[in-house]
């Protein structure tokens, strides 16, 4: 196949083409998905060998580059740290906010909530919020992630309230029980392995059985 | 009072005489009495600050001692954090064997586990434990407080699998239902305030209601 037929091709068959000119990207979209494999690299290193345990080398023989390349993308690692940090706040925020409807009940945005949340927190940035968590990072920063997992708390608090009020899960003391059953999915990260028996699907499916049976919410 | 009078009275009572003896501790044990009083500031600053956060002035400013009379009790931040650590997973190994006397129920073994446990984890050293965890310790030490929480989480598998038999508790896959129990519990460091308007027996109370939900609803 010669090129001149390889266009001939592309440009008699529309579809494919449009497909291929949004996968080609521009310089700033190829420097932006380059910072995105750094931050999702670092994040798998800082949750399992710890913050200060990792230097950027570390991170640079990971992605087989120098080290100097890295500061093309990011100032330090304290830097890759709050970013990933804030990607993984902003994406769990996104799941509290789908898991509010409006019309739902209380306890199918429960169940919403619990699979999207355990979606992310098994996800890179959200494993390394969970397992990093906001101390190593500067003051300043740490209230940021501190916000928005204040925000997350609420949201659930406010699903269990919802759930009380429309009957469809037992009535409970919500900040207690909330805080009970972040618990449970917070410690995910530290245990589960995609690897191992379990898939993603078994996975939310057990936390959404265990967190509905601790609320002794009646099997649907 | 002069100190003949004191002793005097000392001398005609004898029950508080032996209190009073027992209290003078000798040169060793008053030494092990602050290394203890370290630890426990220790503890407490790390769980706050973490670990790497912290540094021997901190811990020493906050003893109102000077720095080098630390070294007195410990070479160094690592051995420090180690000592917490091997503490407090001792301290919840015996929890983790007193909660199966071998004649009480599964039911009754977990719920003497869970008040037992809680103890422990809002406890200064346990909630180091939980919150520093294993990775600043040295890898050769890392396995020593891995292989204590390995031990717990068998016990609490052991427990589900008792209450299953012996049908006081539903059955369920012990495996995964241990990691999720021990996640409720785990997080309780991260949001429990002793100060705050629930006091350690209700948390308790609280944490045994939460992890036997299912259960008590079936009985009420």
């Amino acid at each position: 196949v010669t090129d001149h037929d390889a266009r001939d091709t592309i440009e008699t068959d529309t579809q494919p083409k449009r497909a291929w000119r949004g996968a080609v990207a521009d310089r700033s979209e190829r420097f932006e998905l380059k910072r995105q494999v750094v931050l999702r690299t670092a994040a798998r290193i800082f949750s399992r060998y710890g913050f200060h345990q990792t230097t950027l080398v570390n991170i640079a023989n990971a992605l087989h580059i120098a080290k100097p390349t890295l500061y093309h993308y990011f100032k330090n690692k304290d830097e890759i740290l709050l970013e990933i940090q804030q990607m993984a706040i902003s994406q769990i925020t996104d799941v509290a906010q789908d898991a509010m409807p409006g019309d739902a009940s209380g306890r199918k945005q429960l169940e919403t909530f619990v699979r999207r949340y355990v979606d992310m927190i098994i996800d890179d940035f959200g494993t390394c919020l969970i397992m990093i968590g906001a101390t190593p990072l500067q003051p300043q920063n740490r209230t940021v992630v501190r916000k928005g997992s204040k925000q997350i708390e609420k949201t659930m608090r406010q699903i269990l309230a919802t759930g009380a009020a429309d009957k469809s899960l037992p009535p409970c003391d919500p900040k207690i029980a909330a805080m009970f059953l972040f618990g449970s999915l917070n410690w995910i990260p530290y245990w589960y392995r995609r690897d191992g028996a379990l898939d993603p699907d078994g996975l939310k499916d057990r936390a959404v059985e265990f967190v509905l049976a601790r609320l002794n919410a009646k099997e649907a």
